[in-house]
């Protein structure tokens, strides 16, 4: 255990050096190489950018209480923004409020709960939604889709089942390695590192780490994921962006804009909602919700959008990303009662979130060979008012199809 | 995450106002929403009530070493008994003291086991054993009886089947919220309150919020539970107060005061001592546990009355409740060899212990509308000496009915 | 809860009195009874034994980050080697460093997991292997081997049937009890006792009491363990040392000597490589287990002795203990690649790790009347330089026998 004690390794995921060479501000808040957990933190512009006109702060915090006794967070304000990061949670993103623009929802689990009290295989391998409620959380990444049996490799070497549990387990694993990072250059980028292993002997050898980017008084922040094989046989990984919204994004008259050249319903009752799919109703009790699988259209540099808006389109919110990266995207319309969840998930995957037999059927389920790595960059805005939600839609729309969601729908092909 | 952060709601549970109007004393001791827990608190009568002349005190501490490891308990001392209770474990009673009279057994589980340590799906869904050691736990709330496979409906709106574990989950979660109130007049009544949640997203939405309420002093205390529906749709739910008792009140020769207009053998082997239900053997290894089915009888006010008392009948206990809101009672005898857990369980709930699907089919498993509660009201006595002990047992037998366990009860009907 | 409070024994495990009469140095590190747990503590030969020659030390440390956040560590230093135990991983021996020759191997399991994060049940029984990564945990103490079906009696006293779990629970349980001891006289032995229970109500009743006992400057050190049934029924047990080795002992050309009147493969696959059962293969990508089960010979007083020792035999480890206690002896061999855990197993055991229900079928589970115990000691030895790793070697070849893995292993019985 040396290594763990003595270990004075500081590096922690990518190097960070800044681009002109000057040495960036940087503080590990936990770290199992170094067995360092630091309960509560906190530096702010004044301290670490004296120079920067924008006053931003990182905190780190431990919640107590109930079942969020010793969750660990950590809260970015970059001066017009706050995410909030639950490193025991897998470096989901629990919140981002933007003065009266939220991308969160108001799930009936409104503890932040440690995944000592998550029982994944609980429900018929529905436990995972015993602490679901994050506004964006990761699905994955030994699998991410719906529970059920599917086949795997044993400890001797046979073909052996296994009962595969609701969206795998990354967003119940604590990070290992957690560190700020700060440019002291202009913009000076506030940047959140994360490491979280997937590992089991005889299992999944898979590495995620993660690094969101703010830069002082945006209003969008992006997310640099990296997952690695670092076992020596090639193995199956899977990964979704779960992101959820509730109010105020989310009412009766908010639209999705979701570019896509496909959208299939996931099933019959989705199947009920087709013509709909990019409208929302207010909160309707006993409403069960429609899942819907699209291809998303790209422009020229395969990057797709898509946006989230209220009835007045004055407030939005959009995410970014590459299909060659995450080339599937799920909306989930769940607008439920108020109390028992209203909620849309806009989830750029690797694959749907099927059964993993089911996806591995259809060629989603991706394989890394040893070693190997595969990136994925997102960029999340937060838009406030006509002019930034009208131009985010604009953007959406240009991406040279059927503006879907503000357009007909009817021109997307509906099934294969 | 601003709310757990900054929320400055001091309120938790019903209000608490003094009848004179007076600010009663007040401590929040472990609150979610304030992200507050307190390792270490004391308060007693020469702070907070300097005209009472008994010496009461509260104590909250963290449980170390083992399974036991960050498990906090209150402990309460009205200046003549000391009742423990246990927020980690869902505000279970772990033991109720006063001089030799004892409410409480002794489990082979001897550590109080932090939820963490329990896999409540384990050895076939009876993983709650693995923590089974207080005197009163509740058992419920989705679910309080046998495992095995009961049918629910999953996420996609589905029946489903799911298997349910014994005694189901509220056992084994955490208080969200807890504070100790003082009546600053006299009597100076101590009330230790506390709010657990059974939540999941498409799953249970039940909030119970228990009130213990202990008059320096006296040597009896009360439990003011109420069940909230907090979700959206109507919902089941059960509960069971599980009270058990080992020494000094149980050994040969005790007997249990339970006047009912029926007792049913639970199995065949309740049945082989159905003649002897009422009392009991000394500890007796390889004893296979009796389970027996009452219907209690009550008075005009549909107040009911169990005891349990040794064989010198000089140490005695006593649980008081409204058939109204626990219309059925369990008691469970099991005096199997000290080493094994000697123990019986006198056991009032809105129904009897076996599988879900058994007690719906039966008509007794309780719904709640959305946003409607259910009240559950029992008095706890702790009785010492003779005098006492008869008092309690002429109490029980003044129901009006055959003095059950203490007269025939062969005029008990058997079997319907 | 008086007893955890107030509880002033100091007693831990077998009585510690030095065989001189003088009285040990003695520290209680965590303590259920006690509710005492230090999250850090020192000790060393200046301030202990100041009279002692040679720099040992003992310190306990709380490991931090990811998945081993709280996780308790005793490391001990008898100024030649550096032994790591986990009281929170059921006193396993994490690893054992002596220079250059070090008992611990590589697992894909990095972090030394807390058993909150380790769902045993997951993956179709298999979740222990989610932390295991020690040189020597225990299997047991219900069961100990592979996961499957296998009958037990439930608390209504049927006969019903569990899903076991792969090398059962004891690994994953936190010491109830651990204490420090060493001599106050000469040769000043170093003691760390342990106790872990393993219960359950209607279920398992059974407490192992371990005691590491080293002298300062010798190279090998002694496992005194004491397996009590605390139940009033005859009960089952099993458990097994499962000793782990990676490099620098375990390379292309190590060899295991472990003289057996019998070696039988597992399996089919294990049968593949039976003639070189003995000798190993560097990393190979891809490489599926191989299990063979031995039947160890032993001298007069019943006491055997497994070596595997490096290629250029400059550095070996061994393991001593009396065929009495643990009857049988399982060589797993697992020479994957080093990403995946490059790694061998030498383990000696009341059983082979077949599922419960195989073993009992053989007659190979043993049972504990009420109160009695079973015992057993070994040595682990760590060798270094040419001449201690051929004594070693010399010594188990001395047991009267072909010098298996040396000599030629087809003079053994290969099937019976």
């Amino acid at each position: 255990m040396k290594v763990q004690l003595l270990c004075v390794l500081l590096a922690v995921g990518p190097a960070a050096i800044a681009q002109d060479g000057s040495s960036p501000f940087r503080e590990v808040l936990a770290s199992a190489r170094l067995s360092k957990s630091t309960p509560e933190w906190r530096a702010d512009a004044r301290q670490v950018t004296p120079d920067c006109k924008i006053s931003w702060s990182v905190g780190k915090y431990t919640l107590h209480g109930g079942r969020q006794e010793g969750v660990e967070i950590v809260v970015i304000n970059n001066g017009v923004m706050e995410i909030t990061v639950c490193p025991t949670r897998g470096m989901g993103i629990l919140s981002v409020n933007r003065g009266d623009v939220a991308l969160k929802w108001d799930s009936p689990v409104t503890e932040v709960v440690h995944p000592q009290f998550v029982d994944l295989g609980s429900r018929g391998g529905l436990g995972w939604l015993e602490g679901f409620n994050e506004f964006m959380c990761r699905c994955g990444l030994e699998n991410n889709g719906h529970p059920g049996t599917d086949k795997f490799v044993n400890n001797v070497g046979d073909e052996a089942e296994m009962e595969l549990t609701l969206h795998g387990k990354i967003a119940n694993i604590p990070a290992s390695e957690v560190a700020v990072e700060v440019d002291t250059t202009a913009p000076y980028a506030i940047h959140l590192t994360g490491t979280v292993f997937e590992r089991f002997m005889f299992g999944p050898r898979l590495k995620l780490q993660t690094r969101l980017t703010v830069v002082p008084g945006e209003t969008s922040f992006q997310l640099q994921d990296v997952v690695t094989n670092v076992g020596a046989s090639e193995q199956e990984f899977q990964l979704i962006y779960h992101s959820n919204f509730g109010g105020p994004l989310l009412e009766e008259g908010s639209r999705v804009i979701a570019p896509a050249s496909s959208i299939k319903p996931f099933n019959d009752r989705a199947a009920e909602g087709l013509d709909q799919w990019h409208t929302y109703d207010g909160p309707t009790v006993g409403f069960v919700e429609q899942v819907y699988l699209l291809t998303p259209k790209a422009d020229r540099n395969n990057q797709t959008m898509a946006v989230l808006h209220n009835k007045a389109m004055d407030k939005g919110a959009s995410i970014s990303w590459s299909v060659d990266e995450l080339p599937h995207l799920t909306i989930w319309k769940n607008t439920g009662a108020v109390a028992d969840g209203f909620v849309t998930g806009i989830e750029p995957g690797t694959n749907y979130p099927a059964n993993r037999s089911v996806e591995r059927k259809a060629g989603r389920v991706p394989r890394l060979m040893p070693g190997q790595t595969r990136s994925f960059t997102l960029t999340f805005g937060v838009h406030s008012g006509r002019e930034e939600v009208e131009a985010a839609a604009r953007q959406a729309a240009a991406l040279g199809m059927a503006r879907a969601g503000v357009d007909d729908p009817a021109t997307l092909r509906k099934r294969d």
